[in-house]
């Protein structure tokens, strides 16, 4: 696909316009190169105080000032496929009369992208020291993540006491984010002709007691470091039978169990396991663990201060796992309204990239 | 395929040497018309006192003597697919010891049809009026079923006061049959993010109280004109989800019911659909009447006493109810255990075939 943008990034133009013209180079997942060629040539000409280093299509760029303390600030430059909503447009939002601006990658998430090529251009002395990553690949199958793997290549570069990362998250604090895990819940039995069933064992019928406790179950909210996790725990397939005429000796659901930051994942698959032990099998398919919040750290509270607002608990999973798991507390931080993600009719409001950008440089000037 | 047997049949050879015979002449269904011809040759050479009538693969041949009473005796030319197990061999039964005839159609029905054909053309001067039926597709889709375009085709030939099809029944008469009825049930629910699972209505989980009833239920045992039926309610496959991140908003499985022939299509019907009165949808996908067993004929009666056996119900669905839908009571009386039917180690037992000849040319012949 060939960019809609020709002319070169230039961060003096401001968080808004940036947001326009990032999101007029399609970076559709897989096809990074235009946008992340893009972003390092206006690291090189506009922020030469950056050490960067490039992982295929993901850019790292540090500052090295010999600060105690250092945070990382991530997002990824990969969209959900285009359907007819580029180049953006300005727009207003028909509920609220906000100036929006509408189109592929404004809330999921350049707009948040946008705040952060800004600020690694102008914050020349911030009061902790900075790593910036912009990366590839978010958007598909875990395993193919760009920030995972310069995380992999380069782990010295991912050193830090602090993250955060750019989703949208209507610009206030969502902190961690649940775990998710998936499992096969199979049910065995004996086939039999149905003209003589009870020589036979139904499997589908012997799945009904389990997916009765699944309908009764109260899924936990769990409080960590003081943000309420709601868990949930669902069959999201399920199959079975052999033929109309036969007393099926099989039936197995897929179910989704999603787990608050403080339970690992060893711990979250004991739940399940505990949860289905009449079922004759459980086995583990997937699973990634959550984040705790992090808001217990002094740097992390003075964020939240900084920002104004309460923070609340994500719920669904993302990247702030991959920096917890190497001992980085990490929060959301990002323009744009997370349910219009993917949403054909994706628009951010171009107050909250204003008032996200002025929240995240005043705290890395001098609030910290 | 090519026909195994060349010669032409002769009805002297006996019916276990006939049964022989006709194993050796492939007749996978759709593929009778060698089986065909050599019957309607036979008939041509050695039954010239029955009126042959052919309909594509099937024959139809009748004593015309004028006499009060008629019995409908029929039975199916095709077998299911060969597996090497032809030709025929003459083995010894390894759990009983008896001497048996080994290979495809052996039960399932050559041994009864070879019984027919030598009683067709013995049998020249009967107690009643005899319609003979060989009919082809039996073992596939019953809209294709040569006895069922027979009757529609020539349903004046179809007339008579009783029925016998020579379904393997190990020598004992089978009483009517069973309907089979199937309906898909479907619960509806909400979709959502399952992060967010609260949002959403779960159909699989829905669904789990109705196969928890289904596995407490009893079928109910139903007896008619004497012989008890066995019922049957069974989910026989069941589909649902959406993705392994949302919350299902659709379940649906389908179950076979199996009734007692006192039930109509119409009230087995009503059965499903009250005991699934929760569900969201039920939907009849296909049905086929039982047959009530008309043992309380006397016609029937004498035919049990020449038998010398006590009848049974026949469980599963046959071409029983095809007579029963117009209004000629049937029953199942063959050679050969049903439970060996489509085996691929499918074997016959010789005295069943000499004794099934024996009762049924005794009845014929005068017991009437």
């Amino acid at each position: 696909m060939t960019s809609l943008a020709t002319q070169p990034l230039d961060p003096s133009v401001g968080p808004v316009e940036l947001t326009r013209q990032l999101c007029n180079i399609p970076s559709v997942s897989g096809d990074e190169r235009a946008i992340a060629d893009a972003v390092e040539a206006m690291l090189r000409d506009h922020a030469p105080h950056l050490s960067v280093t490039r992982d295929g299509d993901t850019i790292i760029a540090r500052t090295e000032l010999g600060r105690v303390r250092r945070v990382a600030i991530a997002g990824h430059l990969d969209t959900v496929p285009i359907n007819e909503n580029l180049p953006v447009r300005d727009t207003v939002d028909p509920e609220t009369g906000e100036a929006m601006i509408w189109g592929r990658g404004t809330v999921d998430m350049k707009a948040g992208v946008a705040v952060q090529l800004v600020l690694a251009a102008e914050l020349t002395d911030p009061a902790v020291d900075l790593t910036w990553v912009w990366y590839d690949h978010e958007e598909v199958s875990a395993d193919l993540s760009g920030l995972g793997r310069a995380m992999r290549n380069h782990p010295a570069l991912f050193e830090a006491d602090f993250a955060i990362l750019g989703e949208p998250s209507n610009g206030t604090i969502e902190g961690g984010c649940n775990g998710t895990l998936r499992a096969r819940v199979t049910m065995r039995g004996k086939r039999a002709h149905t003209a003589r069933s009870w020589m036979g064992v139904n499997a589908i019928h012997r799945a009904g007691a389990l997916l009765e406790k699944l309908a009764a179950h109260e899924p936990e909210r769990v409080v960590v470091d003081g943000l309420e996790y709601r868990e949930g725990l669902n069959a999201v397939g399920i199959e079975g039978g052999v033929a109309g005429n036969v007393v099926p000796d099989h039936c197995s659901f897929l179910v989704n169990y999603r787990f608050a930051p403080s339970r690992s994942i060893d711990e979250a698959a004991a739940v399940v396991k505990e949860f289905f032990a009449d079922a004759d099998e459980v086995e583990i398919v997937d699973q990634a663990s959550g984040a705790r919040p992090g808001l217990d750290a002094p740097l992390a509270q003075r964020f939240v201060e900084a920002v104004g607002t309460v923070p609340t608990a994500k719920l669904g999973w993302t990247d702030v796992a991959r920096f917890s798991a190497l001992g980085i507390p990490a929060v959301n931080f990002g323009p744009g309204n997370p349910l219009l993600a993917h949403a054909d009719d994706e628009r951010v409001a171009i107050s909250q990239i204003e008032e996200g950008a002025e929240a995240l440089k005043s705290w890395l000037n001098g609030a910290i």
